[in-house]
């Protein structure tokens, strides 16, 4: 072993822990529009989010301070798995054959498995303050679920979450990992809320959808101030208790003197994403360094190639505020590809915001070739991805054969959001050559775009 | 956060890592005793194991060499995950409301979710230099496939895995994962052998066992100089590969200040527990500290509390060499308990000496309480851990209640050597209150027993 070989991981120690989450709204050229009041088109404001949120992160939504100290006993739980290691790709690098380097930020070192608790302890904290007894959610493929019933375990928070039928039927790993946490968890459509009985009333064997889940979740916390409901992505303050990831890896770059010439994150709600991004893009705006920034959706579910920028519904029944941004109609149902986190009918209102001022690129690629590149990384780097950073790392692949036609000894940071340990039945469609490409014509959104609101 | 909190992590660079393996026999008051040749009863030369290992490993096997450098080649793979972290449990001693400083020493972290790569890193390496092209193995839940997998993998070598059918059934994401690294999986009995068309042909639904896997492999490999066997424990060079965890552990409690008053730890072939326990006692015997150490088994499967010290085979057929151990008898079947890994009939020979010599204590516990340990430990630490090293945490936590009964700040040391991503049955089944504590009697073991050869 060579004296002068790079280490692989760059740690940090608790102590060099960042302190501060980064928020980029009073950094930006021009300030992203209003939510608005869906009956009166008014801008929203923090009285019609009381229902839901606890206060702080109601202010924390609308905030215009640049920089929020983590409160001390958020901190202490971060340091259960932050700060979070960052890898030099040594293995992928020597299977490209590619000049450039490498690193990518891993999350998967948290107890949920991914990026999620970083905002869920958040969450659950301000809550807990607040004197909310119960926080409510929604889940899909399982990982924000998971995420919250461990937040709410350490703050002495009951979690109730509603996971999608399919899901819940098909992932019984996630549920168990829930009632680990001591999360408890029912398939939605339930028939323990109105919403849910509704649909169950109509079709008995209904799969469920996410929009149902949260109508779920919302239906058992608005009426009831001990207990509020929770959200792990889209909104302005779940991204901003995300920059953590960005913020370590700046100081983890400058141990090891560089800086990066592109960055690549998967965006399905965008939080992963603009977590790592945002402090980035601060050092960018500084003129400190000059990344260029991208986003890889999946070919099935493109909100910022393919959808409109426009005012829309969160939730798929239409319910929510309505908010600015990169959308395929919240009515639009994707195909069922894997990567469950990434299937969402919109991109968050911040994210969608920044695209429009030209601050990052996005494109789209279609999930055989994802998972390419996954299995590539395991055999390489020793580390089973979930679905949802398969589309990064095919982003860096693509990025890191593009450097070595170019012979540029370019400096490529991805991240790394999550493990697939739970997720091994993709792998298992992807080996048995069952995996599906789906075709996105054009016809497919159109008849949920014809609902997007006219604002 | 107060500035004077222990952090919750203790980690070392990756310069700090160990460059030497451990080898605790030269050590010994006394020697252990030989393997015998099942046909002379004459001690087993390196030319009864040729067949099956490089000679690099036989002759490891047998070393009296009191350190071994680890391969550069195998150092540079280590560095993917290793060193492993240490944790203080802080959350788990709040729970416990324990004056017990407690101590993890975390495996989890590697590629395969245990300890295992640490010996099948080595292994693969040195099967490389060697000029084999193919290794074959047995996997019963199926962590010492993956790991072999992924070792393979990095060495470019193919990896072949027989797993138990009932696994490979029941363990889809297993599986999925040797195959995402680069293995061939079937599942045992195959109608790829004459071991397993035998037991095909005598039962064609065979759920299979371990012992006819081994035959599988075995049968695989002995004919092909260019086929080689691996196993994951038992053996005395795969005991000294995971020594470079418990050297780590060293390092770490140096680093703040502290020396342990009890290491626990699971047995099922042993290797785990050697891996931390070894460098332990060679400080003890040296005088440098005095810990107790402790080995938690299965009450399901009690070779050390409830096996007799004798000359038995380490497969079902008893086709391998006679080892003196601690045996439950070779063709004892153990109930079905969720912790797969510690369904082993007897225990590591060198394990066994060293329990004979009086270094180290045993108990057994049921599933039942290790599960409860377990779940408290994911409610306090955040990892849901593999059922093997719930026994560990059963133990830890009856320590630490001892100690806070004495009124004593003992320093508890314990091995976390896996998680439970891919074990999450085994929490559904708890948590549905369908967990079984098997009884033990006597009659369990004596037909068996009476099969064990006299020698």
């Amino acid at each position: 072993m060579s004296a002068d070989r790079p280490d692989r991981k760059i740690l940090l120690s608790e102590s060099e822990m960042p302190t501060q989450w980064y928020n980029i709204v009073p950094d930006l050229p021009a300030p992203p529009p209003s939510a608005l009041h869906p009956g009166t088109l008014e801008p929203a404001g923090p009285a019609d989010f009381e229902p839901l949120f606890p206060m702080a992160l109601i202010m924390q939504e609308v905030s215009m301070d640049r920089y929020i100290d983590i409160p001390d006993e958020v901190l202490d739980v971060y340091r259960m798995w932050r700060p979070s290691p960052m890898y030099r790709a040594l293995g992928l690098e020597r299977a490209l054959d590619t000049p450039a380097r490498i690193y990518y930020k891993y999350e998967g070192v948290s107890p949920a498995g991914s990026h999620k608790p970083n905002t869920a302890v958040a969450q659950a904290y301000y809550n807990k303050v607040e004197g909310v007894k119960k926080l409510t959610t929604e889940t899909g493929a399982g990982q924000w679920g998971t995420a919250l019933a461990f937040a709410c375990a350490l703050f002495d928070l009951e979690c109730e979450v509603w996971q999608v039928r399919s899901s819940y039927d098909q992932k019984p790993y996630r549920r168990a990992m829930i009632e680990t946490f001591g999360g408890v968890i029912h398939p939605s459509p339930s028939d323990l809320t109105e919403a849910g009985r509704a649909v169950l009333a109509a079709n008995p064997g209904s799969p469920g959808s996410l929009g149902i889940a949260i109508s779920e979740a919302v239906e058992m916390a608005a009426p009831n101030p001990e207990v509020k409901y929770a959200l792990g992505s889209v909104l302005n303050h779940v991204l901003m208790h995300q920059t953590i990831i960005g913020e370590e890896a700046l100081l983890q770059l400058a141990k090891v003197g560089e800086t990066p010439d592109v960055l690549v994150g998967c965006t399905g709600g965008g939080s992963n994403f603009g977590g790592l991004a945002f402090p980035f893009m601060r050092e960018k705006m500084a003129g400190n360094m000059n990344p260029r920034v991208l986003a890889v959706e999946p070919a099935a579910c493109p909100s910022l190639t393919r959808g409109v920028y426009s005012y829309d519904f969160g939730d798929t029944a239409g319910t929510t505020p309505l908010m600015k941004m990169h959308t395929l109609g919240h009515q639009f149902v994707p195909d069922p590809i894997h990567a469950g986190g990434l299937r969402y009918h919109g991109m968050a209102p911040l994210i969608s915001h920044i695209y429009e001022l030209g601050m990052m690129d996005a494109i789209a690629i279609n999930q055989n070739e994802c998972f390419d590149s996954g299995v590539q990384f395991a055999r390489t780097e020793g580390i089973v991805p979930a679905p949802e950073p398969t589309h990064a790392l095919a982003g860096t692949v693509r990025q890191a054969l593009e450097a070595k036609e170019a012979g540029e000894e370019r400096v490529i940071l991805t991240a790394l959001c999550g493990h697939g340990h739970l997720d091994m039945a993709a792998y298992d469609c992807y080996f048995a050559g069952e995996m599906i490409d789906y075709e996105f014509p054009e016809e497919k959104v159109q008849d949920a775009m014809t609902r997007i609101p006219a604002v």
